[in-house]
């Protein structure tokens, strides 16, 4: 069963508001054996209405549509409809008796714009709206099936679990589609394609897809069919995306990178605590956004100058002077000096350019050096080049220090994306 | 001028995502003068997208389209486009040229997967993207301009203001509409409408509206009409709203509060320092997303234990255990400590409870003390009850801190939303 939403309103196509029901009803009608080819937006206009309606119509077995079922004059989605299936408006005397009980109700008399809110094309049938002014409509445009819904949430939201839902499971039976996702960090979306090899192929039973957002990889994994034997399917091609993908997963579903790395540092029983300059904090912020971090984060410092390196971490003036600040050597000193100073087991450190300023033929901006220091091993430090900006710069920083974590929890010496050779392996200074 | 939008991804169709960049560019088209008759979102299948662009391009004027231009198998707008322009594919030498450096630059071999990229259809012209491999496309489609984005939203943004906003500009002559916005922070949005009075009127010339996104408001000012005329009564309502909104009001358009305080801090010459706990290095974390903030930002620590709190700034340990972590006593000794320990003129603090856990009957989840310490004044101390969620607090304490910043420097007297009682003034201890 093949469906397609459609959002009417002019603040929704100019961008004033977002469209929030196009995607919710999408992420519904696919788990329900629905999935959408298309959700489109359009304005409060008559013929465009109709004609996005007959398009739709024509291409799949279920449309749905949301707004544009008010009492005011830029409400069209009745009188589109009527044009589209080529019928007149009726009455319908059970809505309009409902209609007149509402107002009675509230002791208001019932402005005459609402009227035609008891109306209908002459084929569809009204849907009760117990919540709102606005009936629904349902009928059909050639095999299509149409409803429309009010677009006030409260009132579609209900109209869709009451009407839709059902009517939709009726036809798709125990069809339904199964998700999951598969989450990584530090490698390209073409290395990521190339690692699956056929699992991508767009033929098979079980689809993939992969999609990049803030750096992190995502594979979506989805079957079509009853749930009982697709689940197993979707799991086990999840389980092939991890071997494939290796220690750069770090989770499924809605999981995070700071969450699988606060898990992971629980399960070590691992303390750890941050050194950033580039970063500000942003690294302790990303830690400490998951409820519970005190069982392993510690603190951290910001060393935004040179002069606090020095005093706070312990970081040689001479060092600094010598290599700079963002150097291999002044990361690792950075990492030893936080770890030095509290009683963390692991401290991470994060020195940069994260520009647009400051950057020089040697260390261009995107330059960043991350240490992870450690009791039993030498302090380890990897050189990035990130591209992008400022923000994307920190971002990746963050990112791949706290992957740095992982793969030392894992112990897998594998590389990050944006590094420079192998990882340096520092002697205690 | 007539837009129309499509954005591409099963994710987004399938609702696994929200498409962001139709109501992005929505807005933007709008106010340029080019407002979107449609925005629509499909999945990822060649067939579709060359149905979809065909039928958009016939309606439209100018036609946007984001996505599936990647390196991997589902990334399918540069077929589609070939396929709906009756053209084939060819390569592009400059993109190809340009896709090697980058490879190079990086150190890492091009995956096969990748020469796609530098494809073309025949009378299409690749536009230069330096923040990633995939280039945009542009070409025509009868009287329909078509440009091709990358899907990554700093990509899409870049090429966007600098390829297709100029030209649409080109087109449609002056702007059309003139707007302006004026952000505050630190008051309720009903107070906000009820301090703007009848400037908030619908009958008006220039229209005013508020919003509020991440606590932040924002009073959306606009106007239709000859921009030499309508840009100075625009100007004018928005100095209203500035006088009515007074110290809340930190800067105009996209300015937002860390670029405000930051522009402030250079102004004053003076340089600041951080004490974090509960939003564990956020607040620098803000402070260093603007560029250039090594002018007037240390540094800080994020004390997230009290060990490090009693080890790094000096607060007492029977302060601690007298009056609890979080309290007026500790933010102020938080301050202090970190303005002793480095060069800062002002040092701001903030310990709280974040939750889920941790509140309790004196000390809700929500609790949040904000101190700053300076040279002359004794410290002062602010106390917050704030709502929502671990997420929300944390921000709404960060920007809490900034705002308390700004009313120092500008020294007003002023309260802040969800503050408890008036700040206190502590003694140094």
């Amino acid at each position: 069963m093949i469906s397609a939403l459609l959002s009417i309103g002019d603040e929704l196509v100019l961008g004033q508001k977002r469209d929030e029901h196009g995607p919710w009803l999408a992420d519904r009608l696919a788990a329900h054996g629905a999935p959408p080819i298309e959700q489109r937006v359009i304005g409060d206009d008559r013929g465009g209405i109709a004609a996005a309606v007959t398009d739709l119509a024509r291409r799949a077995d279920l449309l749905v549509i949301t707004g544009g079922l008010g009492p005011t004059a830029d409400d069209l989605t009745r009188q589109a409809l009527a044009e589209a299936l080529g019928e007149d408006l009726v009455i319908d005397d059970e809505a309009m008796r409902h209609l007149h009980e509402l107002f009675q109700r509230h002791d208001r008399p019932m402005p005459v714009g609402n009227e035609v809110q008891a109306m209908r094309p002459q084929n569809m049938r009204c849907l009760e709206n117990p919540l709102g002014t606005a009936p629904g409509l349902t009928g059909r445009l050639g095999r299509c099936v149409i409803f429309a819904l009010p677009g006030p949430p409260n009132e579609m939201h209900r109209m869709y679990h009451r009407v839709v839902e059902p009517a939709v499971i009726e036809t798709t039976g125990a069809e339904a589609v199964i998700r999951t996702q598969v989450n990584a960090f530090g490698f390209g979306e073409s290395d990521a394609a190339q690692k699956l090899g056929d699992l991508m192929d767009r033929t098979r039973d079980v689809l993939v897809g992969t999609t990049v957002s803030g750096s992190v990889l995502t594979a979506r994994i989805r079957a079509t069919g009853p749930p009982d034997r697709q689940q197993a399917a979707v799991n086990q091609v999840a389980d092939e995306v991890e071997r494939c993908w290796g220690p750069y997963v770090f989770g499924r579903d809605q999981v995070d990178l700071s969450q699988a790395v606060g898990t992971m540092l629980l399960e070590h029983s691992c303390r750890v605590a941050t050194a950033e300059s580039c970063t500000g904090g942003w690294l302790g912020k990303r830690l400490v956004d998951v409820a519970g971090s005190s069982a392993y984060y510690v603190g951290g410092w910001v060393c935004y100058t040179n002069a606090l390196k020095v005093a706070q971490l312990g970081v040689s003036e001479e060092l600094l002077n010598r290599c700079g600040a963002v150097s291999v050597p002044v990361a690792a000193a950075m990492a030893e000096g936080a770890r030095a100073r509290c009683d963390a087991d692991l401290a991470l450190s994060i020195t940069g350019i994260a520009g647009p300023d400051g950057g020089g033929p040697d260390k261009p901006v995107g330059t960043v050096f991350i240490g992870l220091a450690g009791a039993q091993a030498p302090t380890q430090v990897r050189h990035f080049q990130f591209v992008g900006d400022r923000a994307a710069i920190r971002d990746r920083s963050v990112k791949s220090a706290l992957q740095m974590l992982r793969f030392h929890l894992l112990d897998a010496q594998v590389r990050l994306l944006w590094q420079r050779g192998d990882a340096e392996a520092v002697p205690s200074s």
